[in-house]
């Protein structure tokens, strides 16, 4: 059966998973993490075999990927590198450039390295690993699958600042949104399990994890969502700071005598769970400190805070909702947090079962039995769906 | 009876109001606009009387406040100055100092001076005219009245932003807000007209003028608002953005090569309404050129959106509402806005009759007969707050 290869490269670290196309099948998964290291650790998981970890010297994206392709040779899962015929790459921004999944071509790929002002860490290293696997494996149809692309679907009121208007114009200064491929995969698979038609839904994804976010899909539409510009914007996440008063940017440029950047870097890297609590961004470490630490009882309150307030903003947006899905490694390991988010919304009659709401990590549906408005657990998957689309692409179909 | 003067101070504008207490009959009013002109603007509105209009040299604090008293001793509105007996002023920023009025010494006057940080273009104006009202009626009791008191009931998980807490411990950097003495205002009057003790009321406060907020009122108490460190924050305005993506501030920096100071002074004063148009900041000519211009619906639309989004997130934030209330130039005379707002409220049943929505101005229940949630059009009277703080402190009730 022939083999698709999902590529998920950050700044720093590369997932991939190998998959067997169409039956969906999980042949193994690895993790190459502090690349640019001269030791980089490299872990892999091959079902029914135990886990191997090693380190290895991966300091550009040619040896990253010869290491990796050497190594499924190795472990049996490829017999000849000419099996695998797709590799889809997640790729962060794609502004408006890119409203779906693409075949990446020459000219693709300069439109990727272009957009890098808006993901300035991911853009440019996601292009190479692209550039790396189209020159080692020629023959593989190599697929972009943008997390923005998703939310191209928005209106201009929502993807519009309230700036100048040039300021769109000529720069792009604009909402573009991010966790599309997840959000895509979650709201498909919440319609299938309210056996309802995608199109005629209002659903809520909370897509919560190290970054987290909040998306109106709307007759299986992007309508609006919490993340902006960049990643920064909306809600709190394990580092960055969510929204804040624009103004409070220029006074603590001053207080701290930082430029502009530096204080974008620290609101990205030192603000959020972490900065609130002083203790850390991992909010299983925090759930477990609160009781002794106020401070990480506020940082999870806050967090929670932001989020029912955009799951109450984009409610209102629709005029109503039918369903929440919550996904992301929070929304589906950490019930309490699931119930705390959940207690606001009794005016909306979205009402959980605490029973049910117990479960983590598994397709659950959370909701009293009587609820008119449906809460869903259901775990997303990123990865199945950027080797559905590099599929799609690679067969025509 | 006693008189007692309101003073609303902006940076190049004084608004005064002349209350016969506790009768709180409307004496007169004026606008001195464009001070720091060698020829300001001078409007004086008695009733029963033409309106006055003059130009004259106020080119200082001293001779606006001279001027002033001299023309309601002409105007036979005051026979002696020392029937004046109260002055109360508005003061922007209150910090956490000042959690309520208070009748102005040395140290209230030292302090507001040094809260200068959160409103620097009012506070030390502001400071200037009380200081000069001291001087020139020294018998009068001076009260300050904070825009942002009625806030400070927020709890932390509001005021506070995702940003490492030592940069509120040590900077002082979290929400404020402002409108504190409209919302005040509203929110009591609203509970009057309902019907309902206001402790046990759960409101939403519209206040939609050139600045624009909405505040979540529990219990009586300020719960949330949107306006924030100062009043870019929150919801679109005249002139100014509301929230962006922190991150686009230093993008958008290099893009025109401007200082962050600069940057701020360009999200409160070229954009908002003003800037995603192109047109007007002025709702009334937007509305009117709506038809025929996209990018002047498109402002109205983004307008509306955002302050349904607060709508939204404060009902969340609540779990529910009881009331809704719209104050403020566009709120009171705007149907077409409140409309368009309210008509994404139908999930939660507040509904609002079409011909009870042509009411602009007057105290109005806009709601439909069976509405669960009622909409009330409560037009706001900060003037008079200012005058009932300074004749309560005044008078030791």
């Amino acid at each position: 059966m022939p083999q698709y290869l999902a590529i998920n490269a950050g700044s720093s670290t590369l997932k991939w998973r190998l998959f067997a196309m169409p039956a969906e099948s999980l042949l193994g998964q690895g993790l190459i993490d502090r690349i640019n290291h001269s030791h980089a650790t490299v872990t892999v998981k091959v079902p029914h075999q135990p886990d191997l970890t090693y380190t290895t010297a991966t300091d550009d994206c040619r040896r990253v990927v010869a290491d990796l392709l050497l190594r499924l040779k190795q472990l049996g899962l490829v017999s000849h590198l000419h099996d695998i015929v797709g590799v889809g790459h997640r790729v962060v921004a794609g502004g408006e450039d890119f409203n779906q999944s693409v075949v990446v071509d020459d000219d693709v790929l300069l439109r990727i390295r272009n957009l890098r002002n808006l993901a300035p860490l991911h853009n440019p290293v996601q292009a190479n690993f692209i550039a790396t696997f189209r020159d080692v494996l020629p023959w593989a149809t190599q697929v972009a699958v943008f997390d923005s692309a998703f939310h191209q679907s928005m209106p201009p009121t929502s993807y519009l600042y309230g700036v100048p208007y040039n300021w769109y114009q000529q720069y792009g200064a604009r909402k573009y949104g991010a966790h599309g491929t997840s959000v895509r995969y979650v709201a498909a698979r919440t319609a299938t399990l309210l056996g309802r038609p995608l199109d005629q839904l209002r659903l809520i994804v909370l897509h919560l994890g190290a970054g987290s976010s909040v998306t109106a899909v709307k007759d299986g539409r992007s309508l609006d969502t919490s993340m902006g510009f960049t990643p920064l914007a909306g809600l709190i996440s394990a580092t960055r700071s969510g929204d804040v008063d624009p103004s409070l940017l220029a006074y603590m440029m001053r207080k701290l005598n930082v430029t502009a950047d530096r204080m974008v870097d620290l609101l990205n890297d030192t603000a959020g769970l972490q900065g609130i609590s002083g203790i850390s961004d991992d909010m299983r470490i925090l759930s477990a400190a609160a009781a002794e630490q106020p401070r990480a009882q506020l940082a999870i309150d806050m967090y929670v805070q932001r989020i029912v307030q955009y799951v109450g903003a984009y409610v209102a947006e629709m005029n109503g909702v039918d369903a929440f899905a919550f996904a992301g490694g929070i929304g589906e390991h950490s019930s309490a947090i699931r119930a705390q988010i959940m207690a606001h919304f009794a005016y909306l009659g979205a009402t959980i079962d605490p029973h049910a709401n117990t479960n983590n990590g598994n397709e659950t549906d959370l909701s009293t039995t009587d609820a008119p408005v449906r809460t869903w657990l259901v775990p997303t998957d990123e990865e199945l769906m950027i080797v559905r689309d590099t599929y799609r692409l690679a067969t025509g179909q």
